[in-house]
């Protein structure tokens, strides 16, 4: 066991102690075009006794591009910019999918802590679930739209009919309920960054401080101090 | 004349309220590795009679890696996250670059607002030095710096002997000072972004809204309204 790099202790701690620290820019590739969003992070996941090989959860409605970009070049980039601290954590690595059973669990080669929780036969499903239920009733619901990004011939008027919440998978009172759980579940998926590169840089301190750690082949990380 | 599309008044408007809305992510591409990187929005610069082409005036090190990821492709994408207000865009156009003269100004085609710039003897140097002017002294000061990135071989001591705060061009009092301008001003360059797409979705209304802008070949913009 290693321990955990220092980038992971104080991103760790910044985003337990701060109310905007999770909301990250996670950014693809389209056709040479490269691709950012904000999204919010659910969960920093450590393996135990694999503290130092941590995994990056966020969420995602199946339909939506980043994940057809993932497919097609897992390698992305997230931007996490702490405001209250100025702290930049820029976080290189593969990202897996962990979409509704029937379509296939993607990761690729290199994510080891990915593939480790697979081995030890982890349940990525109970998982989904698990974070589907503790989302707002309102995020639930925005699975149950039609696809993002597609046109609203209608304009707003549209969105009315669009259901304003959805319960959690326990939750359900009616067959309606019922129903509207299902589609959002079916929609909702997994995103999971497993970073094998950071580069934080502290605009907090004076001096400024820059260092990149870099993950080598058997998980242990390696620190380099740079100029910011 | 056309109009200013509306995700631009929009985003203009909170632009000017919100302390915190001037920081977005920039994202390149690096051998087919996204890259983002928070930056400062210092202006947006629109034209007299061409308020519908804004150009989104940011600033960097010539010698950071962005500079290079511009050159080899300078279709960059900024993700423009307001948490105050709750509202993304994410504009996607042409990157240009103006260093100091003697270095080439970097453009390519399709930039309609600045190729006008240039057409109409806009003084993009008076430009360069004026938002110089305008920053912090400890701002100015990180551009004297050794090369961003590059190795710290004496650990976080060396930066002691960095200048801690660097003069506008006019206030230098000596020798050392005007070589520390001098220096600071050689490195320094603006990165200068022509949006000709624009995603803004709208987090804040209830129920979400999402409307994506294009920038036709005449400049003018059509609007469509989607799925958030």
């Amino acid at each position: 066991m290693s321990p955990p790099p220092r980038w992971l202790t104080a991103l760790s701690k910044l985003f337990g102690e701060y109310k905007n620290a999770n909301v990250m820019q996670l950014t693809t590739i389209a056709e040479a075009v490269p691709q950012a969003r904000s999204c919010i992070v659910r969960e920093l996941i450590s393996l135990d006794g694999n503290e130092h090989l941590p995994i990056i959860l966020t969420t995602t409605d199946i339909r939506t591009p980043k994940v057809e970009q993932i497919l097609a070049n897992d390698t992305v980039q997230i931007n996490w910019w702490i405001e209250d601290s100025m702290d930049q954590f820029r976080l290189t690595g593969k990202a897996s999918l962990v979409p509704e059973p029937g379509n296939r669990v993607f990761h690729s080669g290199g994510t080891l802590a990915f593939e480790s929780l697979l081995t030890r036969g982890f349940d990525w499903e109970a998982k989904r679930v698990q974070v589907f239920d503790s989302l707002s009733g309102h995020m639930r619901a925005s699975w149950c739209r039609p696809t993002p990004g597609s046109l609203m011939k209608g304009g707003y008027e549209e969105a009315k009919d669009w259901p304003e919440t959805v319960p959690t998978t326990s939750g359900a009172t009616n067959e309606k309920e019922k129903k509207l759980v299902e589609q959002a579940l079916g929609n909702f998926a997994l995103v999971l960054i497993e970073p094998t590169y950071v580069d934080w840089v502290q605009l907090g301190t004076s001096p400024n401080r820059r260092t990149f750690f870099h993950r080598g082949d058997d998980g242990s990380w390696t620190e380099t101090i740079v100029v910011p």
